[in-house]
């Protein structure tokens, strides 16, 4: 089902300036400034933001940042985190392919990448979320202790991911071909992951670190 | 179920001169002399033996070592090859943790993993055919090039598998949560296996290549 164009979301997104940041550029280096936070998360297509937002509310020590490149989506999350928004939250809608420019090498505690359109044709290899080019970004933004927390519901896209993660030299810290087969009240469920759970699909997941040489 | 005891395995182990090598030791470094062929394959816990069989017969130019620990078990592999033996057949009683005093370093192409005992248990990890340990036996006897070939039907083991091979430096070239969803022809199906795929189990697999230095 094709979403309806919602004419209101990039009137929205300019207006919400209490959690929308226009210009990322100009944070670079200065995120754990605006945020004062523990750790910073950065999600990389935050969809309708319900992770964004119920993982800002479970950890509002940690810094949040949602990032959703498509327009409409961006609307909905950013209208939903009304009257939700801490000090601790805040929206970009942009590309994730401009990630290096935003952030500043090592500012990244851990990326969140959840339920990332899988772009199943060969052709477009290069715009999932875990192909090298990506990965070199967030090898790049990431703390040297940093790590990416990667979920999906699609088969294809964990193969080829966990591929990829290795190839480019991530290692794996955590794998799991059926996620929620034990809770894991540590990570919020959204709307949309329950969907897959309540058809009894299964739910995969790998947390990656950066490889660090061995003495 | 546990298995009968075999009473005529042990005796027949030492009979079977034409395909059980009763001191391995003596071929180390000279395997690809005893056996002509283009790439040395060798199964870890072969079990009751149909894919060590059934791969040598499909492949007849490689060389394929079976290896079973469990008496009564190999008896049954070595039983079950009489009148399918061929020249590039050879099967070791023995326990893998010898591997490297029987296989010269980088003599071996391919290592096979098959179904291995998951040994749940924490304190039962190094165990596992998938430990750094066992590993680390790996890496040396396998070629530059060489290859772990690992198939499962238990989801522990992988999971635990897919972080052991990571954290130990191997790089993944293939990997699959659900195996025989496509046909694989080229790899034989065991009655074993079988089980699991008539009870609608996905089978589980990586294959995994030795980490080259980047340039």
């Amino acid at each position: 089902m094709r979403m309806r164009k919602k004419k209101w979301a990039a009137g929205l997104l300019q207006e919400r300036t209490d959690v929308v940041v226009a210009d990322p550029v100009q944070y670079t280096g200065t995120w754990k400034t605006l945020i004062p936070c523990e750790k910073l998360h950065v999600e990389i297509g935050s969809g309708k933001g319900d992770y964004w937002i119920g993982m800002a509310h479970k950890y509002p020590s940690d810094g949040w940042i949602g990032i959703e490149r498509n327009t409409d989506v961006a609307g909905i999350a950013v209208k939903k985190s009304a009257g939700q928004v801490l000090d601790t939250m805040k929206f970009i809608h942009g590309d994730a392919e401009d990630l290096r420019l935003w952030f500043a090498p090592k500012e990244v505690d851990v990326i969140h990448l959840n339920f990332s359109d899988p772009w199943p044709k060969k052709r477009n290899t290069k715009r999932r979320l875990t192909s090298d080019g990506f990965l070199d970004q967030y090898a790049s933004v990431l703390a040297d202790d940093g790590m990416i927390q990667f979920k999906t519901d699609n088969v294809k896209l964990f193969e080829y991911s966990l591929v990829s993660f290795s190839k480019a030299g991530w290692e794996f810290s955590e794998v799991s071909v059926d996620y929620r087969r034990e809770p894991h009240e540590e990570d919020v469920i959204t709307e949309y992951e329950q969907s897959f759970m309540d058809l009894g699909q299964p739910i995969y997941r790998a947390v990656l670190v950066k490889k660090h040489e061995k003495e």
